[in-house]
């Protein structure tokens, strides 16, 4: 355990300071260095959204750790304002730069760990460095923008991009009372997810007073008095407004890397092993400016999230001191709260799948049960999408989203996913039950039933996008009440309850296709008659299923 | 699928239900008849406290399906007040009694599927039948109980037995406005978990005015006037009271069963195969009444929870339909809401372990995360407790409490525990993160962090029950200020940020404990002093879960 090895740390957050922290917990006698080019170490980057939200009140909040603490508790010296601006791998020192000091010095290391993050996109439009605009990567980032709001009384936004951050500012701001207009240049917000599973957050954003602006995009800015700018959209409509915050993405930041000749992978970010060490055996890297495997995919990917930049950063330490750790690789488990909404979902969406070309042996089913016991009062509705593989029913992906019990579900499975499961797993889970947290048959073992039901052959599954012009008949078995008030044009309706008295008036030369309001009373209903020898299908996830369908149809 | 087969099922509620579901789903012209002795079938029985506390406030509510749905949605014939009074095997019919009419009939079965329960236990007290002493297993017990608070005015309550159904019962008169005592037997309440996990739900029914009375039991009951009784205990202590509910437990109902010859456990269920069939291969048994296998001990149990019921129902249908269906087994997974705490685990507690004789090679950590990240407001602690095996890090058992976020990470684990998963998958497990949700590492991750830190022998374990009369020395990490507050007797205070420059004040010759508030200060604590050569070893779970020790053991 004895070491004089000298390890350089480019990057203060996350990945970078857990590398650093665990480090020195395997090793006493190596000496850490740490650098990050801003004023912050270990900031809670996923709390400035919040922080401009006034949630979160004091900046100080935001702090995990400071220098104080990383020198005192582990004797690590940090570096802030400190900008690692080369690495000269043949002398195995890197070129710091002195921002506060407007000096330059090199630094000699034994191995080399970067952890530069990712920088937010700035899109290359006329005014884009107005006053008034910003990106949210960092702490004064997110305190210019709330002192922006309140010194200039701010009263509208525009959000520019409908991800993770661009979602997560926009209920912020619209919590703080702006008038919030998103310009997502896609036909839905959140394109990790499919469009017909934020349908919901569309129609939430929408009620809750936010100019959603699907389909559109900025082409400049322009200042007007009274720090309003105005901003230009490719449509031709221009928004007046109090700011703008930008929320495009955000790239690797591997300039240091590419110019030190680290070798990058084709999605952009830092190649390495699965042990964090880049074609330099030297110098490892981690967290968001690496490219990791999709466990799920096996593609090569950019997965931008906190809990593997964390955990890669523990396995450079290992690795280091000379253990035997890998990185399982990751499989995108995520969830953003959306005013009412809450997102989540693990493993790729069915749009990802088909962009890759690995849809060929998938199926899915939707369901829509209850977050906790129907008879509990409070159950609010979670729309799920499970993608499932047809060979062996191994779970590929799971998509929610809900008011409530949405993480939790979207946990479980990625669970079952990291351990391989299959949706007969789902099936026979056993979970926690007590009316006010969930069913008896939770929302998880509903998704494996309906798809273990599939994968027996029990029932023949149709899908909502591949009806139209069908020469099927479609039969809807609600009830004539519920039929009345809106149906699929041209379905029949003969109620579940009176099918096997009715069946005759149903045809047997040709296929029938059974909908209800979330799919089961149609699964009976399918069960029921092709027992009888009628050829029958179940349209997954029901008439709500349709109506997501539709709306997302509708905007592309 | 053409089988002019007949069914007959014996109790309707949970596993009865879903068996005579899924009978008809999978088969169409089987003869399929539901008896019941009670007034309902389907029933939702793990919201009848909550009816009693009007929270849930229409008794409808409470009705799953009924007799009508059965019949129309299903060809379900179910027959209420019907009560079996017996099987004749030999010539395949059981006889029924109408509970109604007040006549007794036989009914001929091809198959016979026993779904009878549990039966509250009625100890044979004096007065135990006297008005105002309640069970609660039925719509109409929770109806009479319901009736009697208003009709008499009650405004206090006796509650005997600190289960599920009394701490649930407890919430709800507490929520009522009625001054409620709890008699338990035991020196704890929910004695199916560790009783340092329960002191936290101990605290929380007493400050909200419950009087908890542990090691006390009934001796009998007497009238008062005016709806009043009074309950001597065996303290000679007597309280009058407007009603008393007893919760003492229940027992599988297995008087048919035995009478009829079937094969009973040891554990007094009825003893089935792992595709639910009785030692008669026309009889099925599921739900309540049977014994299952535990499939973490794997001793043969009763577990009566409504998730494996379903599960079971449905095998019995399978089976019985000629398919290839068999029960895992049962983990036991369970949540109950106390007041403003929630209780969960999954898998067996240590004292279970200890009973069986099974604790051998098993490890246990303790953990006090918050349930979100800390830097977001209202985060709240989780108090956890991981059991391992030590030869392969395989997860054993999690119990957690705390305000929120607890049933999720138990749900987590319960996959975790089906998929055979080690606390090395937890340390790794790629759980959803946002700062409302959770922590960029979960609770789940750092519980499988602390494990694996232990499997990999990186530190030494010590738990608080170990340690009375150690010779060796106690070190209290933590800041002067909190050692100050409150501290464990006879230890030394060495905060660990000054531990580097002051380690020259400990002994090397000697064992040295360090704690802190939870254990991870404690933890850096002895993994810096241990590389200088130190025996160390770190007290999981900190001063906190050392309260919890001495709370708990207070009671003895």
């Amino acid at each position: 355990m004895t070491d004089h090895k000298r390890i350089l740390i480019v990057g203060g957050v996350a990945g970078g300071a857990s590398c650093a922290a665990r480090l020195r917990r395997l090793c006493e006698s190596v000496q850490i260095i740490m650098f990050d080019r801003g004023p912050y170490v270990s900031f809670a980057n996923c709390g400035l959204a919040y922080y401009v939200g006034d949630v979160i009140k004091k900046e100080e909040n935001l702090l995990i750790a400071t220098p104080e603490l990383f020198r005192q508790r582990f004797n690590i010296e940090v570096r802030l304002k400190s900008e690692v601006t080369a690495i000269d791998r043949d002398r195995r020192c890197i070129q710091v730069r002195d921002l506060a000091k407007a000096t330059t010095y090199t630094e000699r290391y034994d191995e080399l760990v970067l952890s530069p993050g990712a920088l937010p996109l700035r899109p290359d439009l006329a005014g884009i460095d107005l006053p008034g605009i910003f990106s949210l990567r960092t702490i004064p980032d997110s305190r210019m923008l709330r002192n922006w709001i309140q010194d200039c009384q701010a009263a509208s936004a525009v959000v520019i991009g409908g991800g993770y951050i661009g979602m997560e500012i926009t209920e912020n701001l619209v919590r703080r009372g702006l008038k919030v207009s998103v310009i997502e240049r896609e036909n839905q917000v959140m394109s990790v997810a499919d469009p017909e599973i934020v349908t919901n957050i569309h129609t939430s954003l929408i009620r809750q007073g936010v100019d959603l602006c699907l389909n559109e995009s900025v082409t400049g800015f322009e200042p007007d008095k009274n720090h309003i700018l105005k901003v230009n959209l490719a449509s031709g409509r221009q928004i007046k407004t109090g700011l703008v915050v930008l929320c495009i993405g955000v790239q690797p930041e591997t300039q240091l890397a590419r110019e030190a000749g680290l070798e990058i992978g084709e999605s952009g970010g830092i190649r390495v092993t699965s042990e964090m060490r880049t074609n330099d055996s030297k110098i490892f890297a981690v967290g968001d400016a690496i490219e990791v495997r999709d466990v799920v995919t096996g593609q090569d990917s950019l997965i931008a999230l906190a809990g593997p930049a964390n955990r890669q950063g523990r396995i450079a330490a290992d690795v280091i001191n000379g253990r035997t750790s890998t990185f399982r690789g990751a499989q995108a488990t995520s969830v953003v709260g959306i005013l009412d909404q809450v997102l989540a979902f693990t493993g790729p969406s069915e749009n990802r799948l088909k962009r890759l070309g690995l849809w060929g042996r998938m199926e899915k089913i939707y369901l829509h049960p209850g977050h906790h016991a129907a008879y509990y009062p409070g159950s609010s509705p979670i729309t799920i999408k499970l993608i499932f593989s047809k060979d062996d029913g191994r779970i590929v992906s799971f998509q929610a989203v809900g008011k409530a019990g949405v993480e939790k579900r979207v946990d479980v499975i990625a669970m079952a996913i990291q351990k391989r499961a299959t949706v007969f797993d789902l099936e026979e889970a056993e979970l926690c039950y007590a009316p006010q947290f969930g069913s008896a048959k939770d929302p998880v073992n509903v998704a494996g039933m309906i798809a273990a039901n599939v994968m027996r052959g029990d029932v023949a599954l149709a899908h909502w996008e591949d009806i139209t012009g069908t020469s099927s008949l479609i039969v809807d078995v609600r009830n004539p009440s519920e039929y009345k008030k809106d149906h699929v044009k041209g379905a029949l309706n003969l109620p579940l309850d009176q099918l096997r008295g009715r069946m005759g008036e149903l045809p047997k030369n040709r296929e029938i296709l059974f909908y209800c309001f979330v799919g089961q009373r149609s699964y009976y209903a399918a069960r029921a008659l092709g027992q009888y020898g009628f050829k029958v299908k179940n349209i997954s996830g029901g008439f709500k299923t349709y109506l997501l369908h539709k709306e997302a149809q509708s905007l592309r």
